[in-house]
């Protein structure tokens, strides 16, 4: 049994997305079933569609930062209601046994999660379609529970973006009294600056740009440093306890590991690939280079209790579905002042 | 005021080491003068009285590996009496003021600390010469007591390749339970073997060498894998949360990451250089790679407290001051287990 659901879908490498019809399950017993009201845009999503990183099953419905309401809940659902308020992000299912899972670490299953879109699911081996649609049903263990005092339309890159920032900011207990640096300002860089804010540090912001001071401060950097600028950098020796870094591309390291406090750490979020330092001045301060990936859903939880306490959203810039494929070649040249968020209700005109 | 003191000098990078005439000051008012039993024989000091880091001050006395009696103590001295057995590392000094001498961790003084030789003293702006001498006089407070139970003439080399390796079992909180891999049977990776048993964890050897695998269970590691088998090394992917390398020359790291355990951690203590790597595994796993240097005296006293507890001591050879030149040639073909000891009694047969 399956319900037929409208969604956005690229068929292969070169195609625009394009409105696609295709089939969900009905809900299982510890499933919920959500109308999508809101989706982000994430930089994964282009390349996925496009098959950058080679592995693309198509057709590939797209979107992992998903805001919607309950409309069904399965029989043995406990912890949500029929209209409920909701989100999901990267990952819709796991292993549940494994030693990370059972940590709450479920985005380092060593099974390997399912992720929400492109995956295999692992009870009936149908292929995962992401939030470019009208509805997406998952189980309530891989859901979260979305704050109602924020404003929800921002609310999405919380849930990849966000939480991608929030989980090196937990891990390393970054607190009142800590300071840290940020490096690269998009999607994931202007979250991370709203949060390690919120946690009472103090934050730098890491940028080529010089004009980007303004806004940076604005999101609450409280100094920001040109890269390029060796004397800037000299000044900032030996400071940060933990630099996120979130550029996509591959970059020099060696700046950054000077500006590192003793025992500091610079944690990449965003760049998958090969990567060179030197390291005396990591041996002669006890630094570290490290790698993080999204966040456990109990932490995804946390960070949205926390936003919604300190009432942080993302700045997004709304766009209709139909006018995606025109959102990521913006998005190719940065231009989008944080995240681009789909209002689905656009997507409920088309039958 | 001065003292005449007999040592063991390099006074250019092509000469031997020959015996040497200096001055010592006379104590300090914190200051202990120290009788030399035995002295161990670094890499460093090969390094050192060779040029190859190009900063050596000639005439150079190496030797920081230091075991002697206390014959003498300044008028202001707390901690020693004559008589006691004492040690010396790698420092003899530090600012003593800044965030990290106030955490106990000299090696990262943020002023770089004094070291036992080679360095500048921070209050006569004299040169300070090493263990490879009779008489050594140095603050009490880079003093450590050495345990008396234990092989005297075994000690030295904790007070280096010991504290380098115990330092980071420390830092990453290694005990019952951890598991524990390390890169390099030498010097440094013995003692890593021994104190990481000691510890409490399951202890694994990396080595290119079949044949060190009797000398290594000896030691006290539960495996062996040779490095350059690839499936050996898969049979231990995910396992170890930390990692001693202590490798001194540029190698490939990518085949170790693989190995750590989620959020697990490999410490370069050997090497100084570039390094390069491939982020995917660290973000896929959170893992870290990161440098550690000596350690602080309050964790070297720690460890000379435990291997008295423990009955550790290195693993030695002894010999005599005079045939230090064909140990520094037998040390670059690795042919010693693990650690050259000077019987410093040797030299006072010179006079
Ligand atoms: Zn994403
Ligand atoms: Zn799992
Ligand atoms: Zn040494
Ligand atoms: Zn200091």
């Amino acid at each position: 049994m399956t319900i037929q659901v409208l969604g956005y879908a690229a068929h292969n490498e070169t195609s625009a997305l394009v409105p696609y019809k295709f089939e969900r399950r009905n809900a299982r017993e510890d499933d919920v079933v959500i109308q999508v009201e809101y989706c982000g845009v994430c930089h994964s999503d282009l390349h996925m569609a496009r098959n950058d990183w080679g592995f693309t099953r198509y057709p590939v419905v797209p979107g992992h930062e998903i805001v919607g309401r309950v409309t069904e809940i399965g029989t043995k659902v406990k912890k949500y209601q029929v209209g409920d308020l909701v989100g999901i992000g990267c990952m819709v299912d796991s292993c549940r046994a494994c030693s990370a899972c059972h940590a709450g670490l479920e985005q380092y299953c060593e099974e390997g999660n399912t992720q929400t879109y492109g995956s295999v699911d692992r009870h009936d081996q149908r292929t995962t379609y992401g939030g470019y649609s009208k509805t997406i049903i998952c189980s309530e263990d891989f859901v979260v529970k979305v704050p109602e005092n924020l404003d929800t339309k921002a609310i999405p890159p919380i849930l990849c973006a966000g939480i991608t920032t929030w989980s090196p900011l937990r891990h390393w207990n970054i607190g009142k009294g800590s300071k840290v640096a940020v490096v690269g300002l998009g999607g994931l860089g202007h979250m991370a600056i709203k949060l390690a804010n919120a946690l009472g540090a103090e934050v730098t912001l890491f940028t080529r740009s010089a004009n980007k001071e303004q806004d940076a401060k604005l999101l609450g950097a409280h100094h920001v440093v040109l890269s390029t600028d060796e004397l800037q950098m000299k000044s900032v020796g030996n400071q940060f306890d933990l630099i996120i870094d979130t550029v996509p591309y591959n970059h020099d390291l060696k700046p950054y590991i000077p500006t590192l406090a003793l025992s500091g750490t610079i944690v990449l979020v965003g760049y998958l690939g090969e990567i060179s330092a030197n390291s005396v001045p990591m041996i002669m301060g006890r630094r570290s280079i490290a790698g993080s990936v999204i966040g456990g859903i109990k932490e995804t939880q946390e960070l949205l209790d926390f936003c919604g306490e300190h009432n942080i959203v993302s700045e997004v810039e709304m766009i209709d579905m139909q006018n995606i494929n025109e959102a990521y070649e913006r998005m190719l040249k940065s231009d989008v002042k944080y995240r681009f968020v789909i209002d689905m209700q656009s997507l409920r005109k088309e039958i």
